[in-house]
């Protein structure tokens, strides 16, 4: 039924590559099938004002699509004169997600900083830039230990994120574009290693979806997003 | 427990008054306890430039808060000269939940734009902007009903939503400000008044949940708005 | 000869109502017959950087419309990204009057920022956004009393506005939206409670009037000022 | 009493250099005392789109200073991403004084943009630029009329402006620099050369005034404002 | 002499990777040694509104860096609300040097936008940008002659440049970072396969160069950029 | 062959009026034939925050064109809400000429900024602005001293600017517009009274130059930047 073949609940394969650009703390590059996003982490010194002085750190998260990583031209955001809204929802996001997986108080005054930068879409940009941000924002930290700007390791677990949702009436995981441009109801489903939720956002695009098929696109996440840590452990061993 | 004296399901008193404003199509003033929201629906011909020609109308929504709103001030958006990320998230996800409750064929070549705006915020500002501006969606069309602008309603369903949270390890309804404030996690629900759900947010602020707790906050939110649309069903007879 | 039958120089029904949202130091809804101004006056600590060290302080405004204020639906300024020459024209004048008010020494190094928004636009907005105010700057100033911020009553003397203008040849005062749009000449007068003049904005929009006119115009003005006075008082008793 | 020994009604010698640069349909240097502001006029066909096809002209205005025209470097407005609050009031008092010396019926489809720049700034500057732009306008009109663009002349009469106020307690005509930062009251006066008013804007910078005061101011600008008409026609004929 | 150990004149290994993403008419990944940029061209009927009904079309660019593509995190320019100067400076070089590759009548009433982004900087990245954006070009090109939009091959003569500069004395090509943020002068040339200039940028940024050490750099440019034309064949057969 | 009946190598008359307006440090106006250029220098104490502690001061520029300093009115910058690229491009331009003047360590923790202002435009305004503007800056270097600011003198050398070009096929000084608008090519060249090069921005507007091309543009402006020193001398002497 799936354009690509999938079972209802197959993710797409999924890469990992550690070390992708040379500058960053922490730079991957994680692909989706033919979803392709950049991931680093920068390390900094000094905390956002409105945080200074109590002995806590920051994480916090950009995003961005290449103009022509889609399959047609948008408009450059910065040649534009800012940032649109789904942007900004989406950058939230990543930002709310990875700050559940880190005790502030043990990164100290520091701040790192996520940029996760679509080089190609087909759909899920938001689930793939979430569980790629989480292994750069390991490798981050891991250097941080090994520079001894802090002492214990602040990560609480780590975190990975699948979209969900109802497609031809059926609930699917992992929604490529042909699936994600069709589907009645996407959601976004954020998850702890340990078993517990971070963050849920599910739309009725189309058509209202029951009490039921939310609890069936939720057990399709868990599935999902625990091959995720999988592949998130192998890549960063 | 609750600050209020609520019991963990109960929501605030709520008020819809309608006709509140006197030049907008739809206009009402919606107060869920201390919570106060102007929800004004304006009725435009034309559609935006990307539905033109399909003979579908359009409803969209802006938000936004009173400086003052809040108890401390925040700065002007429209003198900071733009509007941040938490209003642009606001102003979206309410009018997906708008569109969710409209045929847009039977609205014709027409725009509906429901403006949001928050004079006094104790909390559930989002959720109280959604279950208000539903009824001044409903005065709107009536009006163009009344004026022979269209010819059938395009209501499907009414739609309400409310705000449920973790706080103190204990699911409650309709938190406000203190509560949510120090909530452990916080969900937004839109629900249909046919029981289905159009969308669903929820975010771990301090403490990820587990799929228990947020079936019970489900619980919750399908009784809390369920009693919305008795009063949305009472202040429009 | 006027739309709502009033004499030339009569001013509409004037309420005040204080305390109208909960948290601003003072906070009162004003109302213009159908024009309906919500001022909000915000105490903070600290003066404006050019102010720094000076032992004075600041009294500054805002001003804006909500979208349906107004009988079609304007733009909402910090969608656009920016305020307007006449948002901006506005605001500047509504500061200007209030620090005439004010003795600057003696409300020591603390700003007091006073919002007026428009819920309800028929005429005259910015003379009723000046009179209410200067009643949420009272309350402030009590505000700052009681709290021991300040040891003397910085409050130099009560200031109010209306607006006048020529209409149909005729000078008439405190002109509504239906007499506004047609009228030959708009003129904005701000008056101290002791007789004087604080700002005095008169424009020929169709055609140039005469000294005399002008004259005339001002005893209207000075009128209607001192009926203000009285509502002011009134209300703050 | 004043610096520069002049009379309380003695305005500043005043120059007006026609041609001033060469590309505009009219262009003109306009010299208060140390005051010199660039006015051109420029001619396009068309108007703005809230006015097409009415059968009428546009009368629009700019106005800026050179980043050094002043004692200390101001920043420039085009570097900061936008015009300040100042700036905007005074295009649109220019803007409004030219469209009220002009029948914008008989300037057919056409819009004329007065671009009033500072360059050299010792106070006055908008009536400066009112007293030149409307100089530029002429020329302006000339060439319309002489390219056959216009059958009728336009202008209905002469406009002029100059500024009074309050200074040591006494009313003068024409502040300068030193003057006018020191005023207690500042007025500025546009006037038909029918001896009618365009426009009046007094504010009590430090100290409210009288209605005594104002019709004091009131004769002074009348008195130089004719003065000024006389210097337009010289510079005219 | 060189941190690398090149030859004064030795150019960076360059690679060219075509079909780099999947959506875009053009899509190359170049790398001169570490710098590294992805250059995608857009392929879309129409032009600007300066060009409609010329029969003409248009190549234009827009150039970015991922914010962490350097040794410390830039800021985003998107998230800042504007272009800087050095962005816009290159991207306007970039568009230039294109359009002075091709025959714009031969392109019909078409746009070509080229994107340029960097996502690994370690110099030269605008002399990387002009010699990939050419090869995506080409194939933008070879795409439109596929699908028939055009008849014959716009395309005049390939471009490809280079930066040269003077280092410790002696002019070098192909400046990587380390020696860019030392050099004494810097200069981009831009040349056509025929062996003429497009363009010539040179700076001195610590020291004055004389004409001898000009021409000295423009050999060295010369020798490089053949060689790049060389590289970019060799990518396109 | 040339409009103006010029040599090829004939630059336009140049004069130089120092003290041109009353408030800058430096306050000249270059003319370049028909091109006119207002350039002031303002001294301001401290540096740019990235210079702080470094014991070294900042030479910067800002650049800018009156809506009709040119044929056709341009839209205002300052009414856009930003500057445009050539603009941005030029005064970064003007300001690196300029810092390749100056020993900043002579200038210790002090800014000065120079702004060119275009007053009438016809071609060249880059190269009478830095060569207007290195005018500007001996009067503020010389006021500096005189004020004991400074100590030591901080101009390296002076420096001038001159455009050369290809027009009809022919190398030619100092374009004018009618010859700009039709160049093949378009270079500006900066030299400093040494004889060595600044700048050299060389870009083919419509036909690639040779080697040999640019090597006779290079004379060409080496002789008119010789005549240039010998007028920015008398005009200082």
């Amino acid at each position: 039924m799936r354009p690509s073949g999938r079972t209802l609940g197959q993710i797409r394969p999924v890469t990992i590559t550690r070390q992708f650009t040379a500058h960053a703390e922490g730079s991957i590059l994680i692909e989706f099938g033919e979803t392709k996003v950049i991931c680093t982490a920068t390390v900094e010194e000094g905390v956002p004002r409105f945080l200074k002085g109590q002995g806590k750190g920051w994480v916090t998260a950009e995003y961005g699509m290449l103009p022509r990583s889609t399959h047609t031209r948008m408009r450059r955001e910065a040649a534009g004169g800012k940032q649109g809204g789904r942007t900004m929802e989406i950058q939230r996001l990543i930002a709310r997600a990875l700050r559940a997986a880190v005790d502030l108080k043990a990164l100290g005054e520091n701040t790192i900083t996520i940029d996760c930068d679509v080089i190609q879409a087909d759909g899920g940009t938001r689930t793939a830039s979430i569980t790629g941000a989480c292994v750069a924002l390991v490798d981050a930290l891991n250097y941080m230990r090994a520079k001894e700007i802090i002492k214990t390791n602040p990560l609480k677990h780590m975190i990975a994120a699948v979209s969900v949702g109802i497609y031809k009436g059926q609930p699917i995981a992992d929604l490529e574009y042909l699936e994600d441009s069709e589907a009645e109801t996407d959601m976004n489903v954020v998850m702890t290693e340990t078993g517990k939720l971070i963050e849920v956002q599910g739309t009725a695009e189309e058509e209202p979806f029951s009490f039921d098929e939310m609890n069936e696109m939720m057990q399709l996440a868990k599935h999902g997003i625990n091959e995720l840590f999988d592949i998130q452990k192998a890549a960063l061993s």
